[in-house]
């Protein structure tokens, strides 16, 4: 491998926003810590209201720890998408829906053995967190992983059972867990996700 | 300037990351639509739950509608800061806060004139915005801005009045208005925002 430094350099960043697909599949081997370090730097550079940078990022790596977040998220994912499953039965289900709800189920039932389970939390103000900073934030995660070559997608499900994740982090309620990204080397392949088109999204001065 | 479909495609993702200051002083001069289009095109590339794409972009360019945007921003900017602005007059107040501060005022009192005013807005998912996926896309709209030489900055604080911007901008209660983004060519300059190392957030398993 490259040295941690140089590794990523190199990929354009408009070519790396379109091609930025979540990657569900991930190989068990394990993560450089130094370039978790490096994904999650590009996270700090994220904006925030007043630059108050609220976040904090926990990289779960110890085996056991991964088995016992890996078990309750196959457990609560499979609940959350049974519906979806059901539905998917439908011939005139959506092909890449399906193709997608795969993948995810592919991630709920390995989550165990991803070498990285990071989570993203943040400091609470006026009650809530800043999510208006912390995704931001997970979004700059996201990219650098694309660009060093790291599979990684993007979830809010543990927030399902973030009570006994948090504890488990010694994350305190004032801090909590807002996102999880799974992250390792991919099986799958990066590519331009299913999009609209922008011209559907896009007005000058007045929805039309 | 060179053609729209390859400016700003050489700038590394990396780099990019690290350099994208909020500029907060633009020039008057106006922008290609074309432009407006490729970067809110980066935007459509971030994800969302379900990838259900909830975003709508209006790209406000006529200078009667920035103008009353642009008036009401600055008395409700100038009420907002006021305190701070009181704050500051303390010699021990930070001065890394104080340009801030100088900056975010100067945009205030030049909104009207911002080429382009983009605000960022998103359909409602049980009874709530879904920022989850319009503060990524707006993260890719603002490394985007800094690929092809643009200068851009992302603010809240419009949503004190919002209730009069987003019939304006024919924008329906169940698609609010959620962020605004200043977009113009730079006075300012490009580099990397002062922020705290991330040795002081990042933690491997535990916050310790």
């Amino acid at each position: 491998m490259q040295d941690i430094e140089s590794i990523g350099e190199d990929l354009p960043l408009l070519e790396g926003i379109r091609t930025c697909r979540h990657i569900r599949r991930l190989k068990p081997d394990p993560v450089p810590d130094a370039l978790i370090r490096k994904v999650c730097e590009a996270g700090t550079f994220a904006p925030s209201g007043g630059n108050r940078q609220p976040w904090i990022f926990v990289a779960v790596t110890d085996a056991e720890l991964r088995r016992f977040i890996g078990e309750r998220y196959r457990t609560h994912f499979l609940e959350y998408i049974a519906p979806a499953q059901e539905a998917a039965k439908d011939p005139s289900y959506p092909e890449v829906k399906r193709r997608n709800m795969r993948a995810a189920i592919y991630l709920a039932e390995h989550m165990s053995e991803v070498p990285v389970q990071l989570f993203v939390a943040g400091w609470k103000r006026r009650g809530a967190p800043q999510v208006q900073a912390l995704f931001p934030a997970i979004q700059n995660i996201l990219l650098a992983c694309r660009a060093v070559g790291l599979g990684a997608s993007l979830t809010t499900l543990h927030l399902r059972f973030a009570d006994e994740v948090d504890p488990r982090l010694g994350l305190a309620p004032d801090t909590p867990s807002c996102a999880m990204i799974p992250i390792g080397w991919p099986l799958g392949h990066y590519g331009r996700p299913p999009r609209r088109s922008v011209d559907q999204v896009l007005f000058f001065n007045r929805v039309s």
